[in-house]
């Protein structure tokens, strides 16, 4: 019992150690170019050994997660926290043979994701994730509106310009596309607006409107969030020093009350006389 | 004369209920599915089916807006909300029976507008279609000044450029549009640019003095909107905030003006003896 | 000399009469459209109609600008104003009788310059233009540090890619036009990057750091930029909110030091008895 | 030794004259246009006289920067300066003798970085460039993170269109820069989404992702930016007009504590009697 307890202390101690972090970081960065080297030409003398230092990151992953796994008092605190589960997942996906030559394409995607590891070790980057993760009902909004925006003006679009380019205003789905393609200004003009326009002269009416409401919306939403985001957290400034300031004005206050009560005294003790 | 007030009453209870809102918003979603996909070309056994399920939705909307205007104690008061107006005409304008088959085109597209009714419904995108009409007074005179801008480049370029490139500087209105192209730098300097400096080198002058405007005027309007929102946010949040400490701090002068008192008696009872 | 100042007073009335200003407005409008509209092809029976029209607006233009010169006191003092100098300019410069088949494109070029008079008379758009004018200072250093990089960036591309392309890269303007050209993404990679690329296969390194260099001057500008103004805002609101309290914090101790005053007194009282 | 300090003195007025800088400054820009015209083709009359203006330029920089060393007490002080062991580097690389001709390229280019040293003359620029140095770190992080996007999918991008266009995702790398090509924007639709759709239908859902998560992270980074450094800078104000608000707060508690004690003593006073 005893000695479990000992080595937990010796695995959370490595498990904090700078060094075998450091350590870590570099094993999934090296796993990382691994990756990138297979999408070149692969030559054979090379292969073989890039297999053999791939089966080593793999076992290596699975030994530094079961060390973590192991430091923790119970087996289930350890996936309690979000990121655990998400090093645990990356961990055994790549475990998984896959031996069927149509699979391996899958098991090398599941591989990639072993970088993501890097945004779990790296503070600053799970901060940012963060920030990221808590921005998302804020845009929720926004995009489903651009997204009735975006279906609006297919439909109209997918009417309007079906027989002038199939490939572009075939259906909703496609109008859609070529509108995403628009918002973004790619060949907006030379490739969709002015073959357009030889058969519908007024088609820049519907392709101005549609990119000024877009950056009309963006616009406002852009403001919009920095001033959301702003205004609570000047409040939140406000509050603190502002709270240092009210407690002085409340103590201030009672100081007087005493005051007050203390004169009240003094008046009556000379009527009283 | 109760009879109407209970039914009244209930139809209220349905209007609010949760439920019935989220099966409107389903069929709003689903009526906006079938319009894309009459986009899609059509075969004969779903067409006859979409056809009878376009007229359930017609049928559904009715009803539901109905109830709504029931709802109210006098019908005129369901007009003077502007989503409700908003919403009778959609719903009114799908119910105009048109059998022209040139005019089919028109009908669906009144139906395609039916998607907006999500955001009447949707408190969160009412707030923010709230917040895009308040921001128009704030963009109209930046706009009005961007198209003076336009303006008086697109007749520099209609007298210079004419005759490089008729279909891109023919006439005013074609030299703006190629200007707006140009602004969102689209295909700008190889296919307006570079085929213009071959007949006056001297035309980049013209494109990035007008470019160098626009961004100018463009990154100026973002920054004083920014701005003047946030100077009366904080604004605002200092007043609130600032209210508490004013009124914390005329208190207390309320108090001393009260200590003055007491003690000016006190010296007068002190005098007289 | 009582019937001139009479004079002056009802030209006065008539330059601020707000009838007489939508009329003025509603002409520079009309003239603007006149330019436009020549720059269609012209029909014959039209030609004579315009001419005439254009005559008459130069008129009414030389009849208003009397008047307003007329208004003041001094003529001196009518031109202090910049925005008079800026209307006078443009009306005299249409008034210069140009015969000269060649130079009758330079009169029609002075003749646009008409619509600008809509900012002079318009006061939120002079309000606009006076912010404008107020930031150029502030984007001077960064458009100076922005044409250092392309400068040198312009030089090291004409240096190294002399030969893949003489039109781009020719010498060191094209090359600093090439580079606004990748600046603003317009066909960098397809047409600039990939061509160059078969050369230089490094050419990657040249065009990202200019790239992200130039990004990363503009962000931090931008940022500079917002966060100089509102520092400024924020504080003449700080300074105006707190100015109040401050006053009031200050009565505060005037009246408590009177306390003091007055308890000193009456311990001194306490103490002869 | 009296002599060394008056002319150290001399040289420290010399130094710090307004017209020598500019004419420092003046020089640079020469010397700048100079390489310039380098980069068109030279004809022979000309090229003479520039090379000895050239070396003019290069023994002017010597002898300024000779100036400025002995103008300080110690030398090692001048290398003090970051900005000052920038102008050296600057100035002692245009001085080897390059007689290969294949070196005089790199000759060249070294000459071409002697217009960074207006950058370290004009002290605003060298402010904005301070500016940008102190941001690096804060957007380093917000790099890691779009690298590791562009790496994930750089990855799968070379696995999955390998075949569809070998130029264009051929290995990771070339993937890469075709995705940094789709995140600017650049033919994205036209060029890679559209020829790729042809082989996988459902590409667009890889490219909208990509687009999404990177113009996501790119927000949610400048708004990022944006509140820390305005969060600083506002709670800075705070603190200082703060500070005269807090300290006007503390006396008047001192006061009313004053109050207190004097009340005491004559309470006490009055019972004793």
């Amino acid at each position: 019992m005893e000695r479990m307890a000992q080595m937990r202390d010796r695995l959370d101690r490595l498990k904090a150690n700078k060094w075998f972090e450091s350590f870590v970081i570099f094993i999934i960065v090296v796993s990382a170019l691994l990756i990138g080297a297979k999408t070149y030409e692969e030559t054979s003398p090379y292969e073989s050994i890039l297999r053999w230092f791939d089966l080593g990151v793999t076992l290596f992953f699975l030994f530094e997660i079961s060390i973590r796994i192991a430091a923790e008092k119970r087996t289930r605190d350890f996936f309690k926290g979000a990121w655990n589960v998400f090093d645990f997942i990356i961990v055994v996906a790549s475990l998984i043979p896959i031996n069927d030559s149509e699979m391996v394409l899958l098991a090398r995607l599941l591989r990639i994701f072993r970088v993501l590891r890097l945004v779990s070790l790296i503070p600053e980057l799970r901060m940012l994730m963060g920030a990221l993760f808590k921005s998302i009902p804020r845009m929720g909004y926004v995009v489903l509106l651009m997204f009735i925006i975006f279906y609006i003006y297919g439909a109209i679009g997918s009417f309007l310009f079906h027989d002038v380019d199939e490939q572009l205003w075939g259906n909703i789905s496609r109008a859609m596309l070529t509108l995403f393609q628009v918002a973004t200004f790619e060949s907006w003009a030379t490739q969709v607006l002015y073959p357009t326009m030889e058969y519908y002269p007024l088609a820049w009416v519907f392709f101005l409107t549609f990119i000024f409401l877009n950056a009309f919306v963006f616009l406002n939403m852009m403001i919009g969030i920095v001033l959301d985001v702003m205004q609570k957290e000047s409040a939140a400034i406000d509050r603190e020093t502002g709270q240092g300031r009210d407690v002085a004005l409340e103590r201030l206050q009672e100081q007087v009350t005493g005051l007050n009560a203390q004169l009240t005294r003094i008046e009556s003790k000379l009527d009283k006389r």
